[in-house]
């Protein structure tokens, strides 16, 4: 299998695609999942988000670290621990990971991926790889506005590492540098703290999600692109799943 | 002054650009001027090389860690060192740093940078800023076969702390990106050694060169762009002088 990343999105990609982004949307995303989530749309689009309310959708989302006007909930996992979200559906908004979906419409398989969900993403990679033996994936890193970051480039480390022991793997360059982080990054969190979207979260004083965000594998949950949905003006709706990943 | 990085090059760029190659021809470079040469040409072409040869300049340049049929020396600092090169001129062949020189045309000043000239490209470039508060320096990494690398990228970072340090900086994502490499990796030769490109020379038995790049701030001299030279056929050659660098 071989293994591109890319420390910021450039596409279209094609093949299995796992879109990073540590902190925050594709650590809640499998968190959502796991507290009972049956449907996860992702927008950048306020106005897709707040059009799919009517239909029940529950929406999450922050601008600047504060939930907009008529939102149920922010993006701060250590507060969305804690609810049941048995059989709702919800749509989260963020600047971020969902402004590059469009980049990964071409793609044959998209997962969301972070620390949290690590394993089983690299498990449900792996697996594609059995099938088709020049199987590519490509790591993409959401980075912090445009600019590459260093807790999604630990990420597509962690990732790397993880696919590389469970299957015979060709990094690329890029794979390689994420790789060579590891060892300097023993502690997640660290990393975590020193990147730059850490920073922006430290100043709203979310240190705690830093932490939810820092924990290696504690999900076995990986959100799967299902479907294309139109959201109101241009901005379209990426509706997710849960896979449970192979053990 | 706003410090811009590019983990690889993109441009055409603008303002002051600072091309990084730690390993080896931005190592080189200012070694050479150490050694005597009073010029020094760059260019990704043989042919254009060989050209400038029939006018009595030294070639330098290795393809797959050999010189090239007809060439005086290979890219190696650690060989380079020895040499008394007083009054002579140089092309030096590589196909990293050189095959981004293009890109850079636009740009107010062109210097080359790596850990090896790392304060006195910081100086040079802090003096600009006082000339124009506003002033822009776009830290350009070569990387390694079109992908990020660690050498550079630690350089990058390397060379942000100096300006830090020297004048009132704001450093862009990427910047931020390279600067916190610096604590991970408190000891250079590390990151030179665990990147892709160390790999490579590792490969050739060059480890001796990881440690010649690996020195910090050892030279006081700065290779500045002077003139574009038409080369053979469509490749030029970048004529660079050294700059004794501020105190």
């Amino acid at each position: 299998m071989r293994i591109h990343t890319d420390l910021t999105p450039t596409g279209p990609y094609h093949g299995v695609v796992v879109l990073i982004d540590t902190l925050r949307s594709c650590t809640v995303a499998p968190l959502l999942f796991e507290r009972g989530l049956s449907e996860l749309a992702l927008t950048p689009s306020l106005r897709s988000a707040r059009a799919a309310a009517d239909e029940g959708w529950l929406l999450l989302g922050e601008r600047q670290g504060v939930p907009p006007e008529g939102f149920n909930y922010g993006n701060s996992p250590a507060e969305l621990a804690g609810l049941d979200l048995t059989g709702r559906r919800a749509v989260m908004v963020s600047e971020n990971a969902p402004r590059y979906l469009e980049r990964v419409e071409g793609a044959d398989r998209v997962l969301l991926g972070s620390l949290y969900n690590a394993g089983a993403v690299a498990r449900t990679v792996a697996a594609t790889a059995d099938a088709d033996p020049d199987a590519q994936v490509t790591l993409v890193c959401s980075g912090f506005e445009g600019e590459p970051d260093l807790d999604d480039t630990l990420t597509a480390g962690v990732l790397a590492a993880a696919l590389t022991e469970l299957r015979r793997s060709r990094p690329s360059g890029a794979t390689r540098f994420a790789l060579s982080l590891l060892r300097a990054f023993p502690d997640p969190l660290e990393a975590l703290w020193q990147s730059v979207a850490g920073h922006y979260l430290r100043r709203l004083e979310l240190e705690r999600d830093l932490a939810f965000c820092a924990q290696v594998s504690a999900s076995q949950v990986v959100p799967q692109l299902v479907e294309r949905m139109p959201g109101a003006g241009s901005a379209p709706l990426y509706r997710f799943e849960a896979l449970g990943a192979p053990t």
